[in-house]
């Protein structure tokens, strides 16, 4: 269902999974991750593998994605890192400490993990990267940033040099996706979660073009996100992508007018709307699904990632209520 | 000039402001600031006078923003609030404890110093405040926030609860600015820092419905700012404002074109270009200028308020370049 959504072709319900389904707001996850690092689990195929198909079972909801993060493509930078109970993400070496390594090396866990899901699952199962100007962010700011201060100073004094460092990036995210393609992901979605910092200018130069580079070199349908979609969305359409996953911002009917009928577009549920009642959940659920009625490219999801204290009981309310459209 | 521009008539140069155009940035301000607090500064006559006037003669710029801050409508609400070095605002009372007061007395100090302003100045002079929504956001959340979570909970939990103190904080907020309006200020300016953590839906009914009800009650030339304008600004055109204030991500020629000519624009230049070489910075400014090209309602503005460490002499060229344009 999730796949002939994706080629525009799905004439049932719109399938639906939720970005960070396999998260915190888990009880389950949560019990697994006692006693152990994310950094631990990341890199362990058996956990990715448990993690991933979690939330199969528990919200039955159309399609799994891989359980991993947007800093393991790291791995293949020579890049370390580590995540900090309470602080987020922590990238401990600078950009030019950047040294490429075999990338069938750095992530055989992840082709391990890939390649045994695909056995055992019966949904589609989504590959993703972070898009590379997200990722050099997170390198350059040492960790998440409210502004993304350091990494725009730098683009804006030196984009040569900034360049250059999302094209190594670039590289290493290809042939990271290619290794997720070859063990038989099918799908992939790039995350650009930090380009609502950039004006659509830069946006086209830092964020578009980097995507472009990838899409070229990455054979493979390819949903992109970022925030700042809902402003972005006919940028990213001229990549022509299999899909755009679109934030909670903007209307999703008045995007799909923008948007050509050829490519599919997800989203686009607040979040933060799963803490209200479950007639509130259902009214903005509702709203969207008669918006995009019959549209044959619809995937419901959230304009964003699921937060670690929403009710495990609404978010399976909202997957049941679209299962049931 | 800016009078002209804010009536879509302007035939000469677009004119220029910018947004904490008496800020951090500035060493002159940064010595006033030496050895007070800024609630103190925020209710002395004297400094607001002063501080106020202070980018014009360094700067050159086309209109005066009364030195405030958008928590100073609390004054009339009975909120006490401080500002905390290296923390920002924080509100010490919770929304429960709101108890009107007398406006031309909880105003008194910003009263007389427009009055003083009105007499000395040879620009326009602009009042402001923050719109309900941001207001309610710093109450909700005690300062600010990443995310408006607790204020995000509460609108999608309690929609009636919200609409009372919305409801509340827009009354005190008309009285505000009738104050200032009577005082002579020449226009004024709506700042809804925070309605980019809405999505249009939630945007109609808790940003957009109290910046109604002011612009009705306050018969004067009013200009719409908000984070997420780019996206939002055709929804702020509905209110009819004289301006509509444009956040740095989207391309504003094509923003012109979803706006009534009647609607004067102005914006967006990306704060942190500032950072860059003169070069890059004139590359920046002119693609707007050249854009908007002898657009009579076109005012030269920043997209968000300048940041305290961009260099006051990049600033000084920005403003020099514009005024040649």
């Amino acid at each position: 269902m999730l796949l002939d959504a994706l080629h525009c072709r799905n004439k049932k319900r719109p399938p639906i999974w939720l970005m960070r389904q396999a998260g915190r707001y888990l009880p389950e996850y949560r019990a697994l991750r006692e006693g152990r690092t994310l950094l631990d689990m990341f890199h362990d195929p058996k956990t990715i593998v448990e993690v991933t198909k979690l939330p199969l079972d528990i919200l039955q909801v159309d399609a799994a994605i891989l359980f991993s993060d947007i800093l393991t493509v790291f791995d293949g930078l020579g890049i370390r890192y580590d995540f900090q109970e309470g602080v987020g993400p922590v990238v401990q070496d600078s950009p030019d400490r950047i040294e490429m390594q075999d990338p069938h090396v750095a992530y055989v866990n992840v082709i391990e993990a890939i390649e045994q899901l695909k056995e055992e699952l019966e949904v589609p199962l989504l590959g993703f990267a972070g898009a590379p100007f997200t990722v050099a962010s997170y390198l350059i700011e040492g960790g998440s940033s409210r502004d993304l201060k350091k990494t725009k100073q730098w683009l804006f004094r030196d984009p040569e040099g900034f360049t250059k460092l999302l094209d190594q990036i670039t590289v290493a995210t290809i042939e990271y996706l290619n290794c997720q393609v070859r063990a038989g992901v099918d799908a992939i979605q790039l995350f650009d979660s930090w380009a609502n910092a950039l004006s659509i200018y830069e946006f086209r130069t830092y964020c578009l073009e980097p995507m472009r580079k990838i899409m070229k070199a990455v054979d493979h349908p390819t949903l992109l996100f970022c925030r700042g979609s809902s402003l972005f969305a006919p940028e990213l359409a001229k990549l022509q992508p299999a899909a755009i996953s679109v934030d909670w911002s903007g209307d999703l009917l008045a995007i799909r007018d923008q948007i050509p009928r050829s490519i599919a577009l997800q989203g686009n549920l607040d979040p933060m709307l799963l803490y209200a009642s479950k007639e509130k959940i259902a009214e903005g659920a509702d709203r969207l699904l008669f918006g995009m009625k019959d549209d044959p490219g619809f995937i419901f999801n959230l304009g964003h990632g699921l937060l670690p204290d929403i009710p495990v009981e609404n978010v399976k309310f909202l997957v049941d209520h679209v299962r049931r459209s």
